[in-house]
Protein backbone atom coordinates (compact mmCIF):
# COMPACT_ATOMS: atom_id res chain seq x y z
CA UNK A 1 0.00 0.00 0.00
CA UNK A 2 2.74 2.66 0.42
CA UNK A 3 3.53 5.49 -1.39
CA UNK A 4 0.33 4.07 -3.82
CA UNK A 5 -1.80 7.09 -5.06
CA UNK A 6 -5.07 5.26 -5.29
CA UNK A 7 -6.61 7.47 -8.05
CA UNK A 8 -4.04 5.80 -9.61
CA UNK A 9 -5.50 2.12 -9.44
CA UNK A 10 -8.48 3.89 -11.39
CA UNK A 11 -9.58 3.12 -15.41
CA UNK A 12 -11.20 6.17 -16.44
CA UNK A 13 -11.99 4.75 -19.57
CA UNK A 14 -14.03 2.16 -18.27
CA UNK A 15 -16.60 4.62 -16.02
CA UNK A 16 -19.41 6.32 -16.95
CA UNK A 17 -20.20 9.65 -15.45
CA UNK A 18 -21.73 10.68 -13.15
CA UNK A 19 -21.19 8.54 -10.16
CA UNK A 20 -19.85 8.58 -7.07
CA UNK A 21 -17.35 5.56 -6.15
CA UNK A 22 -15.80 4.72 -2.91
CA UNK A 23 -12.12 5.33 -3.26
CA UNK A 24 -10.53 3.77 -0.45
CA UNK A 25 -10.80 3.44 3.66
CA UNK A 26 -7.44 4.89 5.49
CA UNK A 27 -7.27 3.51 9.20
CA UNK A 28 -5.39 5.43 11.81
CA UNK A 29 -2.66 3.51 14.14
CA UNK A 30 -5.68 3.92 16.96
CA UNK A 31 -8.26 2.32 15.11
CA UNK A 32 -10.35 5.11 13.46
CA UNK A 33 -11.06 5.20 9.87
CA UNK A 34 -11.89 7.43 6.95
CA UNK A 35 -13.21 7.07 3.67
CA UNK A 36 -12.20 8.74 0.22
CA UNK A 37 -15.09 9.14 -2.17
CA UNK A 38 -14.78 10.04 -5.95
CA UNK A 39 -18.02 12.39 -6.70
CA UNK A 40 -17.41 12.14 -10.57
CA UNK A 41 -19.57 15.01 -12.53
CA UNK A 42 -18.02 15.17 -15.97
CA UNK A 43 -17.05 12.06 -18.32
CA UNK A 44 -13.08 11.40 -17.91
CA UNK A 45 -11.10 13.05 -21.15
CA UNK A 46 -14.16 13.41 -22.73
CA UNK A 47 -15.66 17.06 -20.77
CA UNK A 48 -14.44 18.94 -17.94
CA UNK A 49 -15.93 22.10 -15.77
CA UNK A 50 -14.77 25.23 -16.18
CA UNK A 51 -13.01 26.85 -12.76
CA UNK A 52 -15.27 29.53 -11.90
CA UNK A 53 -18.07 26.93 -11.79
CA UNK A 54 -16.14 24.60 -10.05
CA UNK A 55 -15.16 27.19 -7.28
CA UNK A 56 -18.16 27.90 -6.43
CA UNK A 57 -19.30 24.15 -6.46
CA UNK A 58 -16.66 24.13 -3.83
CA UNK A 59 -17.20 27.01 -1.81
CA UNK A 60 -21.30 25.69 -1.82
CA UNK A 61 -20.70 21.94 -1.21
CA UNK A 62 -18.13 23.13 1.65
CA UNK A 63 -20.59 24.15 3.12
CA UNK A 64 -24.04 22.31 1.80
CA UNK A 65 -22.11 18.50 2.69
CA UNK A 66 -21.40 20.17 6.19
CA UNK A 67 -24.50 20.67 7.13
CA UNK A 68 -26.03 17.19 5.97
CA UNK A 69 -23.47 15.85 7.43
CA UNK A 70 -23.47 15.49 11.16
CA UNK A 71 -21.33 18.07 12.67
CA UNK A 72 -17.79 17.34 12.10
CA UNK A 73 -17.91 14.45 10.02
CA UNK A 74 -16.50 16.23 6.79
CA UNK A 75 -12.66 16.43 6.25
CA UNK A 76 -12.08 17.91 3.24
CA UNK A 77 -14.00 18.39 -0.47
CA UNK A 78 -11.69 18.90 -2.70
CA UNK A 79 -11.86 19.66 -6.79
CA UNK A 80 -9.59 17.50 -8.59
CA UNK A 81 -6.94 19.08 -11.24
CA UNK A 82 -8.69 17.25 -14.15
CA UNK A 83 -11.68 19.18 -13.54
CA UNK A 84 -14.02 16.27 -13.68
CA UNK A 85 -15.31 15.81 -10.25
CA UNK A 86 -14.48 15.91 -6.52
CA UNK A 87 -12.60 14.34 -3.80
CA UNK A 88 -14.66 14.15 -0.41
CA UNK A 89 -12.88 12.50 2.64
CA UNK A 90 -15.34 11.84 5.23
CA UNK A 91 -14.83 10.10 8.74
CA UNK A 92 -15.71 6.48 9.23
CA UNK A 93 -16.08 3.25 6.89
CA UNK A 94 -18.95 4.67 4.88
CA UNK A 95 -20.27 3.26 1.71
CA UNK A 96 -21.30 5.22 -1.20
CA UNK A 97 -24.96 4.44 -0.98
CA UNK A 98 -24.19 6.72 3.26
CA UNK A 99 -22.70 9.37 0.87
CA UNK A 100 -25.49 9.42 -2.06
CA UNK A 101 -28.25 11.60 0.07
CA UNK A 102 -26.07 13.91 1.24
CA UNK A 103 -24.62 14.84 -1.94
CA UNK A 104 -28.27 14.64 -4.00
CA UNK A 105 -29.44 17.15 -0.55
CA UNK A 106 -26.27 19.49 -1.28
CA UNK A 107 -27.26 19.60 -4.84
CA UNK A 108 -30.57 20.33 -4.85
CA UNK A 109 -29.33 23.36 -2.20
CA UNK A 110 -27.27 24.59 -5.37
CA UNK A 111 -30.11 25.24 -7.38
CA UNK A 112 -31.78 27.55 -5.52
CA UNK A 113 -28.98 29.15 -4.40
CA UNK A 114 -28.69 33.25 -4.90
CA UNK A 115 -25.66 33.98 -2.97
CA UNK A 116 -22.26 32.35 -3.13
CA UNK A 117 -20.99 32.33 0.32
CA UNK A 118 -17.50 33.89 1.10
CA UNK A 119 -16.65 35.26 -1.99
CA UNK A 120 -14.66 38.19 -0.90
CA UNK A 121 -11.19 39.43 -0.84
CA UNK A 122 -11.13 38.34 2.70
CA UNK A 123 -12.47 34.96 2.83
CA UNK A 124 -11.77 33.77 -0.59
CA UNK A 125 -7.66 33.28 -2.10
CA UNK A 126 -9.35 34.50 -6.13
CA UNK A 127 -13.25 36.16 -4.81
CA UNK A 128 -13.37 37.57 -8.85
CA UNK A 129 -13.26 33.60 -10.47
CA UNK A 130 -16.84 32.37 -9.44
CA UNK A 131 -19.73 31.52 -11.52
CA UNK A 132 -23.08 31.00 -9.89
CA UNK A 133 -24.87 30.03 -13.12
CA UNK A 134 -21.98 27.47 -14.35
CA UNK A 135 -22.43 25.94 -10.43
CA UNK A 136 -25.74 25.75 -11.01
CA UNK A 137 -25.57 23.49 -14.32
CA UNK A 138 -23.20 21.56 -13.08
CA UNK A 139 -25.46 20.56 -10.48
CA UNK A 140 -28.19 19.83 -12.57
CA UNK A 141 -26.70 17.79 -14.87
CA UNK A 142 -25.33 15.57 -12.11
CA UNK A 143 -28.73 15.54 -10.57
CA UNK A 144 -30.64 14.83 -14.02
CA UNK A 145 -28.28 11.98 -14.91
CA UNK A 146 -27.16 10.48 -11.79
CA UNK A 147 -28.68 6.89 -11.65
CA UNK B 1 -16.73 23.77 15.25
CA UNK B 2 -19.69 21.54 13.59
CA UNK B 3 -20.45 23.05 10.23
CA UNK B 4 -17.13 25.37 9.96
CA UNK B 5 -15.10 25.71 6.69
CA UNK B 6 -11.90 26.56 8.26
CA UNK B 7 -10.59 28.02 5.03
CA UNK B 8 -13.41 30.78 5.25
CA UNK B 9 -11.83 31.86 8.39
CA UNK B 10 -8.45 32.68 7.15
CA UNK B 11 -7.79 36.60 6.37
CA UNK B 12 -6.64 35.95 2.72
CA UNK B 13 -5.69 39.71 2.63
CA UNK B 14 -2.85 39.21 5.68
CA UNK B 15 -1.14 36.60 4.29
CA UNK B 16 1.99 36.61 2.20
CA UNK B 17 2.67 33.67 -0.38
CA UNK B 18 4.19 31.73 -0.79
CA UNK B 19 3.41 29.89 2.75
CA UNK B 20 3.02 26.15 4.62
CA UNK B 21 -0.33 26.71 7.61
CA UNK B 22 -1.50 24.61 9.42
CA UNK B 23 -4.99 25.02 8.99
CA UNK B 24 -6.59 22.38 11.42
CA UNK B 25 -6.28 18.87 13.61
CA UNK B 26 -9.60 16.57 13.15
CA UNK B 27 -9.49 14.15 15.62
CA UNK B 28 -11.16 10.81 15.56
CA UNK B 29 -13.70 9.20 18.13
CA UNK B 30 -10.63 6.51 18.86
CA UNK B 31 -8.21 9.45 19.04
CA UNK B 32 -6.16 9.30 16.00
CA UNK B 33 -5.58 13.11 14.53
CA UNK B 34 -5.18 14.37 11.23
CA UNK B 35 -3.41 17.73 9.97
CA UNK B 36 -4.37 20.02 7.45
CA UNK B 37 -2.06 22.09 5.63
CA UNK B 38 -2.46 24.89 3.52
CA UNK B 39 0.66 24.82 0.80
CA UNK B 40 -0.02 28.06 -0.98
CA UNK B 41 1.98 28.93 -3.61
CA UNK B 42 0.25 32.36 -4.92
CA UNK B 43 -0.47 35.55 -3.54
CA UNK B 44 -4.33 34.91 -2.89
CA UNK B 45 -6.31 37.43 -5.28
CA UNK B 46 -3.33 39.07 -7.19
CA UNK B 47 -1.92 35.43 -9.02
CA UNK B 48 -3.37 32.03 -9.90
CA UNK B 49 -1.79 29.17 -11.42
CA UNK B 50 -2.62 27.66 -14.47
CA UNK B 51 -4.59 24.62 -14.65
CA UNK B 52 -2.36 22.80 -16.58
CA UNK B 53 0.19 23.21 -14.70
CA UNK B 54 -1.77 22.73 -11.16
CA UNK B 55 -2.61 19.46 -12.65
CA UNK B 56 1.22 18.48 -13.25
CA UNK B 57 1.77 19.17 -9.86
CA UNK B 58 -1.24 17.40 -8.58
CA UNK B 59 0.25 14.36 -10.34
CA UNK B 60 4.05 14.92 -8.95
CA UNK B 61 3.12 15.86 -5.37
CA UNK B 62 0.83 13.05 -4.89
CA UNK B 63 3.94 11.00 -5.95
CA UNK B 64 6.41 12.66 -4.68
CA UNK B 65 5.12 13.73 -0.82
CA UNK B 66 4.04 10.10 -0.15
CA UNK B 67 7.84 9.16 -1.35
CA UNK B 68 9.14 11.70 1.41
CA UNK B 69 6.44 11.14 3.82
CA UNK B 70 6.66 7.41 5.62
CA UNK B 71 4.39 5.24 4.15
CA UNK B 72 0.75 6.21 4.10
CA UNK B 73 0.68 9.13 6.02
CA UNK B 74 -0.25 10.78 3.02
CA UNK B 75 -4.47 11.06 3.40
CA UNK B 76 -4.98 13.78 0.34
CA UNK B 77 -3.23 16.15 -1.83
CA UNK B 78 -5.64 18.09 -3.42
CA UNK B 79 -6.16 21.37 -5.70
CA UNK B 80 -7.38 24.85 -4.41
CA UNK B 81 -10.49 25.77 -6.44
CA UNK B 82 -8.94 29.36 -5.90
CA UNK B 83 -5.67 28.42 -8.10
CA UNK B 84 -3.12 29.15 -5.32
CA UNK B 85 -1.93 26.43 -3.92
CA UNK B 86 -2.92 22.93 -2.28
CA UNK B 87 -4.07 21.44 0.88
CA UNK B 88 -2.52 18.64 2.51
CA UNK B 89 -3.94 16.45 4.72
CA UNK B 90 -1.58 13.49 6.39
CA UNK B 91 -1.93 11.29 9.71
CA UNK B 92 -0.87 12.66 13.35
CA UNK B 93 -0.89 16.17 15.30
CA UNK B 94 1.84 17.72 12.72
CA UNK B 95 3.72 21.21 12.83
CA UNK B 96 4.50 23.11 9.49
CA UNK B 97 8.24 22.63 10.48
CA UNK B 98 7.64 18.53 9.81
CA UNK B 99 5.85 19.18 6.51
CA UNK B 100 8.43 21.83 5.33
CA UNK B 101 11.17 19.55 4.62
CA UNK B 102 9.03 16.96 3.18
CA UNK B 103 7.34 19.89 0.69
CA UNK B 104 10.95 21.70 -0.02
CA UNK B 105 12.12 18.15 -1.32
CA UNK B 106 9.27 17.28 -3.56
CA UNK B 107 9.50 20.52 -4.98
CA UNK B 108 13.29 19.91 -5.75
CA UNK B 109 12.39 16.36 -7.40
CA UNK B 110 9.59 18.23 -9.71
CA UNK B 111 12.37 20.83 -11.12
CA UNK B 112 14.24 17.41 -12.55
CA UNK B 113 11.37 15.46 -13.64
CA UNK B 114 11.20 14.29 -17.26
CA UNK B 115 7.99 12.26 -17.07
CA UNK B 116 4.62 13.59 -16.01
CA UNK B 117 3.22 10.04 -13.92
CA UNK B 118 -0.17 8.86 -14.87
CA UNK B 119 -0.63 11.03 -17.83
CA UNK B 120 -2.23 8.91 -20.14
CA UNK B 121 -6.71 8.04 -20.81
CA UNK B 122 -6.42 5.04 -18.63
CA UNK B 123 -5.46 6.71 -15.30
CA UNK B 124 -6.42 9.98 -15.93
CA UNK B 125 -9.18 12.25 -16.30
CA UNK B 126 -8.01 14.74 -18.20
CA UNK B 127 -4.79 13.60 -19.65
CA UNK B 128 -4.23 16.14 -22.25
CA UNK B 129 -4.53 18.90 -19.84
CA UNK B 130 -0.76 18.76 -18.39
CA UNK B 131 2.17 21.42 -18.27
CA UNK B 132 5.30 20.00 -17.07
CA UNK B 133 7.05 23.68 -18.32
CA UNK B 134 4.47 25.38 -15.96
CA UNK B 135 4.57 22.69 -12.88
CA UNK B 136 8.65 23.72 -13.13
CA UNK B 137 8.07 27.14 -13.21
CA UNK B 138 5.25 27.08 -9.71
CA UNK B 139 8.03 24.96 -8.07
CA UNK B 140 10.81 27.21 -8.64
CA UNK B 141 9.11 30.26 -7.66
CA UNK B 142 8.27 28.56 -4.35
CA UNK B 143 11.46 27.20 -3.82
CA UNK B 144 12.81 30.55 -4.42
CA UNK B 145 10.62 32.84 -2.49
CA UNK B 146 10.12 30.63 0.72
CA UNK B 147 11.73 31.99 3.81
ZN1 LIG C 1 -12.51 30.54 -2.89
ZN1 LIG D 1 -4.91 13.68 -13.78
Amino acid sequence: MANKVESFELDHTKVVAPFIRKVTVYTGAKGDSLTKFDLRFMQPNLEAMNMPGIHTLEHLLAVYLREEALGDEVIDLSPMGCRTGFYLTIWGDRESSEIEEMLLNSLKKVLTTEEIPAANEIQCGNYREHSLEEAIEYAEKFLNSYK
